[in-house]
């Protein structure tokens, strides 16, 4: 089996955002498609990892992009694992148009935690291992995100049906969604994201009371959160040009 | 080209809801995706209308799921024209596994406006009755619904960048994530969506404030609107069993 794999997507012209583009939640859709591809193919994919009562968790994700996918345009999605640690691994993915253009890129963190404990597990170093691969992935990892909530009021925000994954948590890419809005619409008419990273810090689940923040760090670079009474379930970054 | 299409998906695990069955914005995807593709196959997809300073938009949509596709079930859905009128055309659908079950049908109304006037234009009743077939589709089309409006307060509501679709207006489906997510979790838990039905009045645009209202008709069966300045631009409606 081959170390990197290749996923193919066409850029839906009715899920594009109303500039045509491909969104950032979308393509954390594309990329956890891919990863969990790339890690059932291989054999510790979600099904694998639940006959062990584990189950990968999002840890951290930057996403970098150049230029994003206009409507219909071919996505050829890379990933790969660039390395294993004791509990978490990285897996890094390109976005290209399949014809000698790169959208972009990103990077991931993940862990395995028990399903029952949601405690991280040790990871099968020897069968992750063994795919790791030095292909390029010239973005910077995710680094430290400083905390909005101290800068920033926090508009209120109550859990929604759609917003549960099927573990009954908020889904990883509706954080992105949610911290995405805060933004005015008319930002996205006059700029675009660069880079954002977002860090999952705990499991956001009914019934919690959350507020949603946003302070700007530098022209054009914001910090963003989700807390529950005050504390950071996620924090993210996004940076504009 | 055959007059019934058909098209395949995979329910993925990190798009299901809680219960680990595929939701009705998604199925609404997939629906969306096959119309798309069914009609670009047959030279009446979004680039053949463009050309004609045309777009499709939907009109009114019922779906009703006899059960929901649970994770890594095959989705195989059949769609097709069933009629054509001056400005309405029909297209119906049904979702199976493949294998004998079928998951549910779908009754769609699409109209072709003009993109500038945004009025309806006539439809090509050549071009789309070559493909008109009797193929059962058996649930009842979609009919009246009673304003909720004027039985409920209303929720405010601002459109947000990720309501927003390629023409800028208020995306189909997120109407339908934004209406449903007016029920209550745990209603999610104890039941499930039998039919749901809605009507779309007229386009939703950034800096609308709007409202979103829910009455009970009779047990378990709710009305839904989302409303402009009291005048729904939609209504919905949800039987649960």
């Amino acid at each position: 089996m081959e170390k990197v794999g290749l996923y193919h997507f066409v850029a839906e012209p009715y899920l594009t955002d109303f500039r045509g583009r491909v969104t950032l939640p979308m393509i954390g859709n594309y990329l956890i498609h891919a990863a969990s591809g790339h890690a059932g193919e291989r054999g510790f994919g979600f099904n694998d990892m639940s006959e062990r009562h584990t189950a990968w968790v999002l840890s951290r994700l930057a996403i970098e992009m150049r230029e994003y996918p206009a409507a219909f345009e071919e996505i050829c999605l890379y990933t790969w694992i660039d390395e294993v640690g004791r509990l978490f691994t990285g897996r890094c993915f390109e976005l290209t148009d399949g014809r000698g253009k790169t959208f972009g890129f990103a990077r991931s963190i993940w862990a395995a935690i028990d399903v029952e404990t949601r405690r991280p597990t040790l990871l099968d170093g020897e069968a992750l291992g063994a795919y790791i691969t030095d292909r390029p992935c010239p973005i910077e990892k995710p680094g430290k995100i400083a905390p909005a909530e101290s800068r920033s009021e926090g508009i209120p925000y109550t859990i929604k049906y759609s917003d549960l994954d099927i573990n009954g948590h908020f889904n990883s890419v509706k954080y992105i969604e949610h911290l995405l809005d805060l933004f005015a619409i008319d930002q996205f008419r006059e700029g675009e994201i660069g880079r954002f990273e977002i860090a999952y810090q705990s499991e956001g689940k009914q019934g919690m009371p959350l507020t949603l923040h946003k302070a700007e760090a530098a022209p054009g670079k914001y910090d963003l959160a989700i807390c529950h009474e005050g504390k950071a379930i996620c924090r993210a970054a996004a940076t504009w040009r």
